[in-house]
Formats: C-alpha cells, structure tokens, sequence
C-alpha cells in the first residue's frame, strides 16, 4: 500500500510503497483510512522535536488523526465489525493497568501512539487496536472527522472537564478561538449554561466564536484584562480555558480568574511561574490537559453527529499530502487539512 | 481591659488598657478570651509585611487564632449563648455573598480578619460575630485548641480537600512535618487509608510523624527525590500536599508527582514555575489552599474532640507576650505558644 | 393594604383590609408584590390538607409565589436596597445551621414559609428576609417570573441534579410535560446535552416539550415503556426524571431505568413500592427533590434572563382571585396564573 | 481434577472428577484454588432460586468466593503471571462496553459470573479472566481472602461509596453487624472519621462491632429507632447502610434518617415501600449497592494486606463440602466457612 513516511528528520516526507498492516494479535483490527488529518504536531516531527521522547526507528509512517472504515479484526474482536465507518482514538491502551481500569485510559502505563511511536494514518491503511475503535453515526463521513480524533478531542477534554464546575451564573473565559479554542467554544456551549467570554488577537476568530455561541468576543489589544475584569464585575472569572499557553497568555489569564477559581492549561509553550503566595491567597487551581479518554470521544462524536460540534476543513489526496504540509506551514489552510486516500 | 497592641511597625508590642469591646450590632459576639495563639504571622505584622494589604490604623490588637467562652450577644443571636465555651473562625464574614451562601466563606467578599485588619485576640476580651462561632466540646480547653483556629484550619483544609480524592491504593507524600504538617498527617489518618510518605530535613519531626500515623519517613538529604520515587514504583504519588512552599520544595515536589497528580500548595515562599508542557504532558494539577471554612473548623473540633488531632502547647500568661514573641522568634517554642489572661 | 386570605378551611378566600407588615428584625424585608403565583398547593391548603403540617392560626395571608419590588429593609440589610426588582426564595432560612452554612438552605433547621406557615403573597406587600432575595434582571418582569418561585424553582433543582451526572452519551426520560416538567425540560436544554425524551399523555404537552428543546415525544398510550426501552437500546436510560408520582407512574419509570441509573422522585402521590432486590441486582438509586436552594433560584434567574426558561402566565388583578382559584381549579388556566396588585 | 458440582436442584452436591479447565482464549486464565467461601448463595442455588436467573445448564461446579495461584495464563497475558498468588473478581467482563471503559465493570453488558451461570471455584482450579485477577500481598494467604472476593466486597462497595459523602461530624448507621456488616465496620473505620452507630438483634455482634471500630452499638430490641434518634440530636443520621434489608428493617432504617440523607440498600428481601411524599419532602435518597467493582477489590485487598480489614474462617478440606454446606446452613459456622482443595 501506499505510505508516507519520515526517512529523515529536517528532510521532506516520501511517499513509499510499503506491505498492508496485518493482524499479529487477537485484539488488532485494520482500518482503511478515509481521512487522516494533517496536524502542526506532524511539522514538529520533521523539526526533530520528539526524536528523543518518541525513540522511533526510521523511516515509519506519520498521521495520529485517523478515521475510515474496519477492514480487519483480530481472532477476539467482537466490539467492532468489518466495514463499521470509525473513528481511531490516537492511543493504543493495555486496558489491564489501573488508569485503563478506572476510565483514565489517556495515563495507560504501557501505550502507544500511531503516527508517533510507530506507523500512523497516512497512508491506506492503519493497524490499531480494539480498544481504540469508535462507531461514528451514519451521518458523519470520516474525512469530516478525523480532525477530531486528536485536536478536537485534546479540546473536548479540556472543555468538559471545565463544565463539570461552571454553573449558570458563572463566566468562563477561553483565551485563544483558533484551532482548538473554536471546539472548546462549541463544546462549552452545549454543556453549559454560563456566560463564555473569548478573547483572541484576530477579529475573524472572535466573529466566529460568537457564531457559534459565544457571549462574548474580546480583542486582545493590550486592554483586554482589564475589560475581562469590567466584564466580570472586577473580580474575574470562576473559569480561564487557555488554549494558548505562550506570548504571555498565562500571566493575563491568571490576572482574569477570580479567587477560588480554575485555570485549565491546553495550550503551551511558555511557563506557569507564579508566586505561591498569589496561588494560596486567592486559592486557585492550575489545571493540565492532555488528549481526552476513549470515553471522551464517543461523548465527542455524539456531538458530532448532532451537528453541536463541526469543523471546517480543506481535503488534499494522500498524493497530495507535501502541499498540505506546506499549506499548513504557511498558514494557508482554513480549518483543518485532511488527507484522503 | 488589657490588650497587647502594634503601636508601629518594626517597635515591640505594648500592653495597654482599652475599652472592652461592646456590642453594636445585632449578630455581635464579644469572646472573654481563653488563649489566644502566637503565630509566626504576628512576627510578619510587626516587621511591617501586611501594613499595605490589611491597611490597619494604628495602633490595635493583634492575635488572630482565639478561643475562649461567650461574654456577650447582640439582639439577634440565637445560635450561641452566654458562658458557651468557642472557638473563633478567624473570619468575619457577610453571610450574603455567593461565596457565603454556598459554604465557601472564607472568599467572603466582605469579610474582616480580626487580628489583621481589626482588633484581635491578645486581650481579655474579642469582638467578633455570631457566624465566626463554634462551640467546642465539654472535653476541649480553649488554651488547647486556640491555635487550632488558624494554622491548625489551614492544615485540615488541605488535608481534608485532598482526602476528598485518596484512595486506599493511593499514596501521599506531605512535604513538612512541623506546625501545619504534623497537623496535615493526623488529619489525612482520621480521614483516609491512603500510604502517606512524610518528608522532612529533620529526624524529630520524622519520629513525631510516624507516632502521628505516618506510614513512612524520608529524610530531606539530598536524596529524598529519588527515595519518593523508589516508594511509589517509579512513578510518583497521587498526590503531593507541600507545608513548605520555600527553598526549592516546589520543584522537589513535583517530581514526585504521578501523571494525572495533585499537588497542593500550602506553605508560601517561592515562585511555582513550571513549564506548561510538563503540565499537560503530565496532566498535573497545582491546587491553591487557604485557611478553612466554618464547616471545617467544626469538622476540625470533631476530631480534636475525640483525641484523632492533638497540638503540643506552651502556656504563657498575657503579661508574658514579649517572653512569648521572643521565644517564637528564637525557635524556642515547642508546639505553639498561648496567651492566656 | 388589601390581603387575600384564609379564614377557615373548607371555605373560600376572603379579601380582607390588614396592616402593612412592619420591619422588626434587622434582616427583615418588605417587598411590594408585582406579582404572586397561584398554585395548586393553595387549593390543597383550602381543603385543609396542610391544617396539621403548618399548624398555622386562622386567618392568615396565602401565597407562596412571589416576586416585586423592596419597600423597605431592616437596620442591617445591605445586600438589597430600596426599589430593587426581586423573586423572593419560598423559605426564609437561619444562616447559622449546618445546612445554611453549607449552601443547603431548604433543609434549615428553623425555616418559615410565607405563605404556608406565615402570612404570603396575596396581597400588596410581603415580609421576608434579607436572605431569600434575589435580585432579577432589567429585562425581567415580577410579574412574569413570580411563579418560578416554587414551582420553577423545584424544576430547576430536580434538573440541575439529573443534569449534573448527564452526560452527552446519555439518555434522560421525562414523565411529565406540565407545569413542572416543561420548566425542567428547558432547564435540561440549557445545562446538558444528552438526549431529552418526554413521555405524557397528552399530545399538546409533547408538541410543547419539542418546541422547548425535547429530543422525542412518547405519547403514554400503554406502550410507552416498550416504546422507552425501544428508543433506549433495551437497556432503559441512565435517569428518569418523574414529575408525576402517580397514576403508576413510578412502577413504569423505574422498568425505563437503565442499570445503575438515576429515579429522580419529583411529582408525588402514590409509594415507590420496589423489592430491595431490584434495587441492588440492577444498582439503582432514587433521589428525592424539594424545591431548590437560593444558589438554585439565581442560577434560575440566570437562565430567565437569556430567555432559555420561560413560562406561559394569566394574569389577574388581585381583587379577581377568586376568578383565578377558580380557573385554576377547573383546569382552565393556560400555563400558570398571575395575581397582580 | 476434583470438583463439587450441582447436578439437580433441591439435591445435595456431589464430588466428582472433570478434567481440568483448558486455556482456549489469549485472556484466558487458570487459577489454582488456595481457598473457596461457601456462601448462603449457595445454598439458594441448591433451592433452585437461581435456575431461572442463571439459565446455566446442569452439572456445573458452584463456587463464587475465589482465591489461590495462577497456574496457566493465555497467550496475550501480560499483567499476572504464573505463580502469583492472587484472589479472583467474581465477574468476567468485556473491558470494551461503556460500563467496562469507564471502571463500572460490575455493570458490563457481556459479563459471566463463576460459580453462578458457569463452572466455578469448589474445585482444585477454576477458570477466569486476566481482568478478574487481582494480585494479593505475600503477607496474605488465599485462604484467608477467598470470602472477601464476593461477601466482602460488597460489604467494600456500599461501605466505600457511603465514605465519600461522610463528613467527620456526621453519623452513619449500619444495620447489622454479621457477616457483610462486620466488614462493612471495618472498611468505614478506615475510610471515614464519622461516628459509627450499629444496630443488631445480637450483644455479641455489637460487641464485635465495637471491638472493630464502631464508636456505638444499640440493640434492636423494639426501642432502638428511639435510641437512634436521641444519639442524632432527635434528626436521625446522614447516612443508615442497611446489610439486612428484610425483617422490617427498611421501614425502620428511613425513620433513622435525616433530611437529605442516603439510606444505602444492600441486604434484600423485603420491599422499600414508602410514599414519594415523604422521598420528597425530607429529601432522602435509596441508593442501591450490587458487588463490588475490581478496582474495589484491590483496594480492599490494600485494606486486608494492612490488616484493616480482618475475617474470622474457619476450613474445611474440599472433601469434606459436605460437612461445610451443614454448617452453614445450621448456623454453626463462626466467620466464613472456606473449602481447601
């Protein structure tokens, strides 16, 4: 089958011909890709930048953003079946270690992540596991949602973990409607009842948070802390998403948040470096957020088909897939860019 | 009535006679006090380190961890009677705030802080409200539960949020075994079967601890870090509960943190400073701790009442309070110090 | 003023000349009435049915609904002022009793009831406390939020406490579209995203619970359990909410749960008459709900204020109250009915 | 091998030889017997009160309470190995439907159960699932365990689920002290610092009870819902788990319990009966408790390896089954009976 592999770190992406996965355990199961998404995590792989942590042998194919159709189960399979239309959660998970048994399956001690730690989805077909497969509704086409699988979910996360606090008086806000942050508005907005206020750089972001549910768009010229705390009555909110995480988002986000209230982590790049004294006398939380569960992604896609939850996106063939990556390294793409067999 | 008041920043405390407090308003309590804690806070208000924050008129009476009998009641209270024998919240709260109304007073939007920003307890007689009272049991002196109101809440707030989350399987490291700590470690027995792993430069603190239910002891040495580690499989502790805060514990500590960990801020000092990829990469939280609420403190009078939380005390008389504030000052005090009149 | 009131059981409502109630206690509050629900409850005090419970003294003012203007406060009120457009919480609560103090005020230990157990709202003015106002929106009428008061107000509670363990995976069956179940309906709308299916025996109740944001309709016919059990995968769905309780209401809810799910007891009537080894073979609870907290009776405001809950009122002057019970007695109010001084 | 096998209901069991259990699926397991508990189930089974619920076809090897050394594992087994001593999950679950992926295995939807609908473990092996095993201390014996595997669990499970909701100043009330309530003790003495009241018909179990931790025993002798109430400041308990469930003792237990408290089924046989009224207006909530999940089992088992849960035994050898099944149902059994192969 066709592949796209990384030979070479700081070299291009090549197309190969490469043998079909097969079906090695009983729990295996093929899935031919009809969607693999195209992520800015794929441009860090050719930077070198998980060469050590992912201690991946090279060449092997990329793409951690996959959905298509079951092609082949494993001897023990009975959850899915040959031709089910699915969705892949990135991680492949023991199900036997303590986090798999209580429903944390994303902190499995003995995981692995297609596309990053071995072969991914860019390509024809995908090995994974049974305890990664979701159904997806009729309605929903994988190409639509394979941008969902990893970016989509990594917000979900975030989102409805914020949701389970937020009560209807409260104001949330989310700093960041691009990528991420526009699911996390859509994700909120139908889990919850209170006042979102986004705040983002570009106008055109914060035009399309509110289209999809925002309350509030806030634009980040220097005086948007201030306006948040007008908006918040001067005491801030119970809730900052940030979606950011760099270029001094996380110090304005912590003068937002109102005392007793949560600051969820997503995006990153710079530090959290706060006084302890700041964190005890206003008795606030700093939360991480990583990809979501398996459970997180059924939820997601229940979303999905309802239509609460949708995104754009621009579909390349898998022949195709240098000038998706370098549309995306130019910014030129709109939404997500997705490759297509 | 005596009283020791601040009469300026960076000058001793000066005993004097003021006017006993009155009752003016209709939820007023007035406490004869019954001891009345030295805490290292007092030393910080006299080298002048909440002059900005409390913004205090001088000169006025100091002392912030109270117990004692009611004196006198205002028209409206029912709640307490005359000759009942208190603790007091260090709080004054309004009752009518959000915070307030769910249980949440100590973010009390308009709270006082006797001791802080209005007059303490080092005198004979404390002016507080009806909503800052806990009758505590036949079995409990005031002199020994005074320093209880304080510091003691601060550590079953922690102790207990986190017991909200311990399972048997868990393990906890507490960071600190000295005032708060030991407090902390009786705490997490009387509430949790989780392993709790106490870690502290100092043997005696140690021994304390394990006599306190502590189920293992690592010395501060260097070492410590990896000795966490080796307890917990490698993988660190589900939650990480720092009494400390200073001298590098923060980042000690959240090496012996587990993915998906807690780690709760207690003592203060330095910054938390964290790059935002080990947050989500690790999917860790930073959880900020304040003083208790009025419920903790009669969840905190339960356990002092039944002997599951003990404080070593050393008694002075009033007239004492510069041997007192001396032998603080100096580490000469052995558990807490209190003024009794 | 002028007060509508009960001068015998068994009797109608008299109109009567009273006193203007007075402030006496420093939390007190004197509202002007804008409007007060009628509720069925009132016919039911009529009957007598609430003679021992309340144990009131003949005459007394009815009307538990109320909503309007502040008139007057006490010396100490300060979280509501003259001339504030307010709701005002059913119960007026201590503040100082363990459940006041944490945030359930409807189980306070020494609770009044205007309107049930003291004079209520049928009439000009209303004396309640500080603590059971809320203050409502510009946007907001008195007279057209008065009913979400207690009726409202125990939909709210009952579907914010389903909506907090709902998830977007799930199913949640409501018996009952009427007074109480279209409000919990649209209150389920606003706070989750699972799937909202309403069963009722009345084809208008369901065409209304659709507009409102319902999922399905299921028509009681006597197939309505095969057809729940149909639409639910066999398995029966994670809660129903019953705001029926009667005509066997409750032994055909309890064969739509779900394993592990969720019977939430609203509408009352007849017994929940069950084997214990139903209960624990299939793990299933069921949790009462009273009428909402004040914390509940903001969040509702909240929603009110955006439009996501709203209600269908008559109204009539205060002096056709008769007209009004008698409306309501014979089935010919449409939504609920307003009395308007 | 040998093996005690049902072969008719309303027959006694038989010893009869089978060939060993072969491993024929990659999650397979093969657990050699150390110890088997013979519970009252069993003895309902031989009654013929399981026949229709089981379905299973006759001959079969009863057996449900599990614990000995793993003796051969199936190819794809990674988490226990040969020679681990180990105590077995008395269900066999899926690990892929939502219950499973979300720690609730109990409720898997394609779940077996040894020793109730297929071969269990009164025999020298009994076959099993890696995700039934759960590895137990060295300082533990299998013998010793085996009748945590089911009666304790479940004593585990409610007692657990009541811990989290057990503030320090709240009252909990176990009814019955025997075999499932001794443990259930046990387990809140660990979990919880609430004050612990049991009722039994029995001194003796009270006395156990106290010596395990209970802070008050009251015997049931026609006065003691009285007794409760007046131990509860005349408003009865937070929280009443109920291990009897028959007798009476429903209608009992809710007259013990408070405004907006849990009353936790776990003993069955009569029917909770009580008007949706009441369930409304004093808030209370029936939470029903089935076995116990596998991540309880191995906390429980933490608990035992520290000996804060301990159980009276006494052994039978296999051979003498018979022996066993008289004692028990004669009630001359002290603590657990348990067979050694």
């Amino acid at each position: 089958m066709r592949a796209v592999q990384v030979i070479d770190y700081h070299q291009k992406l090549v197309m190969t011909e490469v043998p079909k996965p097969q079906i090695t355990g009983p729990f295996d199961v093929i899935v031919r890709i009809g969607g693999a998404g195209v992520c800015r995590t794929d441009l860090h792989i050719l930077e070198g930048q998980w060469e050590q942590k992912s201690g991946i042998t090279l060449p092997y194919t990329i793409g951690h953003e996959n959905a298509g159709w079951v092609d082949e189960v494993g001897s023990a399979v009975t959850n899915v079946a040959i031709g089910d239309k699915v969705i892949v959660h990135p991680l492949i998970t023991c199900g036997f270690c303590r986090a798999c048994r209580s429903g944390d399956d994303v902190h499995c001690t003995a995981s692995a992540f297609p596309g990053i730690d071995t072969h991914g989805g860019y390509a024809e077909y995908l090995k994974t596991s049974a305890r990664s497969i979701v159904r997806i509704a009729d309605s929903l086409e994988p190409a639509d949602v394979a941008a969902l699988a990893d970016a989509g979910l990594t917000a979900y996360h975030a989102a409805a973990k914020a949701a389970r606090h937020l009560r209807p008086a409260d104001r949330c806000v989310i700093i960041g409607a691009g990528g991420l942050g526009h699911i996390g508005i859509q994700v909120l907005r139908a889990l919850t009842a209170s006042e979102l206020i986004v705040v983002d750089r570009n106008p055109a972001a914060l035009e399309l948070a509110m289209s999809l549910g925002a309350d509030r768009g806030v634009i980040a010229d220097g005086s948007h802390v201030d306006r948040i705390l007008e908006l918040t009555d001067g005491v801030g909110a119970e809730a900052v998403i940030d979606f950011v995480g760099e270029g001094g988002s996380t110090a304005e986000g912590i003068r937002m948040l109102r005392q007793a209230g949560n600051y969820y982590v997503v995006g990153y790049g710079e530090n959290i470096d706060v006084p302890t004294i700041d964190i005890i006398s206003s008795e606030i939380n700093f939360i991480g957020n990583l990809v979501g569960t398996y459970t997180d992604l059924t939820e997601l896609m229940v979303l999905a088909a309802r239509g609460q939850v949708t995104l754009h996106t621009t579909a390349y063939t898998l022949d195709d897939f240098q000038q998706a990556v370098d549309d995306l390294g130019a910014g030129r793409v709109r939404g997500r860019a997705i490759l297509i067999p």
